[in-house]
């Protein structure tokens, strides 16, 4: 925390941002458990003594960039919440099928589902990655719950064995599990999960 | 890998599951890569060079851990796949169901889930561990796939847009994305997973 000499506060921040982006790159690359402030160092051009000033410790750099990349996930997910102002935005089901067309694209990180597994993972004994994991969770079903609340008010949709929280879950789940396979060298293209969802969205609220 | 005195096989391959299970136990509780040789050793009550006569690395152990928890899932699974002789067990529907209700007790280990998840998260750079994740996914694929083509053989089922290899991913990201959400504490109690999986193989293959 040595002082530094005065900057303008946006070069700062990108200071900031390129060091969180590098750190998730670590993480993608090797797993939270091998990232290093010196290898961050050197993947952004600074000095550690820099990467200190703005990140205090390793585990502090790691929370950070977790954080960071939560609050991209549901800033993300508040803007599919959002109805579209195109006439298809007004029918739950397509507003649904639309939301299951933008899950590839969340995060705004092309590997998305590796930084996720690995927060899951690594939130076992921290309670601020646990939150974030929490946030994560309470964002997707926010944003399904919505859609299959209103879905069925107007009667586009019909429960059968499953509550609207289970089948939400279920989406939840499905999506999880193709991060998952994803991971694993097992997943499907884009377009198949999303038509995979949609089918089973169809299926599990027929109307 | 010094010499030891002559033990009958039996209670090495007793010592070897020990060491094995203290194993996938720490890993659970702290992830693999927190994983010591001497805090295994602990928790089996046996020196660190005993361990060692066994295993001769950090390395060596985590990966024979994680292929012996593997071929505990791979043996379940064929177990599974067997028809029962009841006669509920000649009908595809049935058998699946049965699988389903099964999934829970997999892997005889109470937290197979985050096995599974440190398993896939580090299988990322190294080709034993991903054989392992491979042979994981081939089991459980199989398992599901031999069900459904019998059914849709027998006309019991029917297929609508997605293929049969296609509703099976779809069962295999249920089971992995609620595996996920369990590490994460969101996930659902082992009859509603159940319950989950049956509803959704009885829309997607209605025959």
């Amino acid at each position: 925390m040595s002082p530094r000499p005065s900057q303008p506060p946006e070069q700062a921040e990108a200071k900031k941002f390129a060091i969180i982006q590098a750190t998730l790159d670590a993480i993608v690359a090797k797993g939270p458990a091998a990232v290093r402030l010196g290898d961050v160092a050197k993947a952004v051009g600074m000095s550690i003594g820099t990467v200190q000033y703005y990140f205090a410790s390793r585990d502090e750099l790691l929370a950070q960039a977790f954080s960071f990349h939560t609050a991209t996930v549901l800033l993300h997910l508040e803007e599919m919440s959002k109805p579209g102002d195109d006439p298809r935005g007004r029918m739950a089901r397509y507003r649904l099928h639309d939301a299951f067309a933008a899950v590839h694209g969340v995060g705004m990180h092309e590997q998305r589902s590796r930084i996720w597994l690995e927060l899951v993972t690594a939130a076992r004994a921290d309670e601020g990655l646990q939150n974030c994991v929490d946030a994560v969770f309470a964002g997707w079903r926010k944003l399904f719950r919505t859609i299959v609340d209103e879905g069925l008010e107007r009667h586009e949709f019909g429960l059968f064995q499953l509550s609207a929280a289970e089948v939400v879950d279920t989406f939840l789940a499905i999506i999880d599990g193709f991060d998952l396979a994803t991971v694993a060298g097992h997943g499907p293209d884009p377009q198949t999960m999303t038509r995979i969802l949609i089918e089973t969205a169809d299926r599990l609220l027929e109307g």
